[in-house]
């Protein structure tokens, strides 16, 4: 059996004329002989009503209740996709989350899939429907709705393609691909054909914004090949799959995130017992830290500096100098007006030269790098938010022309 | 246990006020010791949005999906209501048709209530909450979502008092009771503090339209004290219950329905055989046929009138020209100007001068009667349209002052 999954963003579907192009796409797949299930998001605006429907009642609504309101939302997609595709010719079922027997832990707002049952799915498609699944939401073992938070719908997708082994899970969204770089910053940025799953979870992580982590956790785990595709063109897109590891350094993308703050703390006392409580403190507030950076000064007294997300800056702040008895710091300092700029590809550890030509890069174009960040598949730089920009037009030139 | 279920309909629950208006009632019901269910229609005019936005997709949506969009409806305001539930500091869930286990037979649209389970509902009952379930909805023995059609969230109500026992069911709605006559029509109609099941039926089918007679039957049959109160003051509404027979011949209501239209064949072939093929060619269609008349001519044929909704006169003259051959009238009449006016209560069987008391109020407002049909515990008239209004106020002047 040829089974496709795709997934339909809910920008793919805002309206009557849109939900006639998905429904045509995937009446053409099944036409060439696939099996399909389709999931689809709550349409355009949907989500945003309904959250403020419930802010007019009140102003801290039951996460629960949030969870039952808002999945209305692919009830109501869902259902004008299966009319769309029927007006076509062709069977559909619309099924919800607890139909599709999708179990979540209990977290409502934020729950992670435990398991796809898919023998409805199965069973529909053994008929000869198309099967359309809500994204986005499953029930918890105590039957109760719950909703996957950000790029949940992604995550439907890719676990019901594991679950049904499908041969492939295409997510159609407003970009045609992923690109090297941001194709609005950079003039010479092009588009990839593919790219490995590591990459591409670096690339998301940056800011590419296309697909989210989770779900490119979700296919790296159970080897699901995506493809990230335009709802509005039929280009071919990026497919996202275990690239073969490569000997030579290949560079996959260079991307920015302005969404980045530093704060410094001068003079704390040597050793890791009071940098342990600064990161404890932090993540008791679920605080994320990206990159650390530590420096052990002549008088014995160390320095450490640390970036968080912009908005996470101030609680931060808080944190710290409520504790500052406590911690011990000399001076708290903080900066929000910086950027990350990156350079993802897979082979990148074995290629020491790459580091190099990276800070060359950028010291040819003037720019400072506060702070630094190596994996195995990338290099991250901490630089000013004005230089940013510039920075990852410099690296797009010097690794992807 | 003293458990009340209280029924919104979507005039009640169609924005934030009015939410919050509900919710104070139901958490006041809930503080003088009672376990509340509240069963809620989808908000105002949530149903004709998602009809519209069918309607955009295709002429005619197939029903299964229609139902899964239109159940959308109930999910949203169920959820708005169990936040402003909430706000009120009482604990409360909300749960969906399939989560409340009422299921239903698998006609989509329409669907008939089997059987509502209710383990879930008294679980949260038992650990004091107020439980919001979803109208209107249920799920088939498949786990397709089904709606019941029009009055459903009335008998989603009745369903749930009758499966728990409950010690009333409240209809809250946009009336404040039920009247002995149309206070638009008639100026000294007032209010009834009871009425019997029977009676009730009567009346709702005679166009009072406050209960949907499903959901009357349902009480009836598993003895549901109903209570039909307004959702905007504190009046004390209508019981609806089993009433105690009484001998003495006792009016509860007079009642006007302008959709009726008649059909006349003149000239049948005499006997029974004729009569039951114009009846079985009009059911075939699904045409309710309400009065019938039949007066044998002195050259041996028989004339047949009988009254139908005047949205079914030209199915009905359609179905009975194409057959003329067969059933052989020497010709058919038809007039849509017409109206029923009738008197409803219990022991008009056993007082025969109900029925000449009913004609002279018609005959001294100088009222042509054109049918008459009697039950139990009504009486009805077909008049001129133009005569139905002063009909009304003539048998509510004879009966109820």
């Amino acid at each position: 059996m040829n089974l496709i999954v795709m997934k339909f963003g809910g920008s793919s579907v805002a309206n009557a004329a849109r939900l006639e192009r998905a429904a045509e796409r995937i009446v053409s797949a099944y036409h060439s002989g696939a099996c399909v299930v389709a999931v689809v998001s709550a349409q355009g605006d949907t989500t945003d009503e309904l959250i403020k429907k419930a802010g007019e009642i009140s102003p801290r609504p039951p996460k629960r209740e949030m969870d039952v309101l808002l999945s209305a939302g692919e009830q109501i997609s869902m259902s004008l996709l299966a009319m769309a595709i029927e007006k076509e010719g062709v069977a559909a079922i619309s099924l919800t989350g607890w139909q599709a027997e999708i179990f979540t832990d209990g977290t409502y707002g934020n729950a992670r899939i435990q398991r796809v049952i898919g023998e409805r799915i199965t069973r529909e498609l053994d008929d000869k429907k198309i099967v359309i699944v809500a994204g986005f939401q499953g029930i918890d073992k105590r039957d109760n709705i719950t909703t996957l938070g950000r790029g949940g719908s992604d995550t439907t997708a890719v676990s019901i393609a594991a679950a049904l082994r499908a041969n492939i899970c295409e997510i159609y969204t407003d970009v045609d691909g992923i690109y090297t770089a941001d194709p609005r910053i950079v003039e010479n940025a092009y588009k990839l054909p593919e790219i490995s799953y590591d990459e591409m979870l670096e690339l998301a992580s940056l800011g590419a914004n296309v697909l989210h982590n989770r779900s490119v956790e979700m296919a790296m785990k159970y080897g699901v090949p995506l493809a990230v595709r335009s709802s509005f063109n039929e280009s071919e897109g990026t497919i996202v799959k275990e690239v073969s590891k490569v000997e030579k350094m290949y560079v996959r993308g260079v991307t920015r995130d302005n969404d980045a703050a530093r704060v410094t703390l001068f003079g704390l006392e040597r050793g890791s017992g009071k940098i342990f409580d600064v990161f404890e403190l932090l993540a008791r507030k679920e605080i994320n830290v990206d990159i650390i950076l530590m420096a052990n000064n002549a008088d014995g007294s160390t320095d450490l500096s640390f970036t968080v997300a912009e908005s996470q800056l101030g609680t931060s702040l808080d944190i710290l100098e409520k504790n500052a008895d406590f911690i011990g710091a000399k001076r708290i300092e903080s900066d929000e007006n910086l950027a990350k700029v990156s350079v993802v590809g897979a082979g990148m550890a074995s290629n020491p030269g790459v580091a190099a030509m990276a800070f060359g890069a950028m010291s040819d174009a003037g720019i400072d790098i506060s702070m630094i960040s190596t994996s195995e598949i990338k290099i991250s730089m901490i630089v000013a938010e004005k230089d940013a920009e510039r920075g990852v037009n410099a690296l797009h030139e010097k690794f992807l022309r």
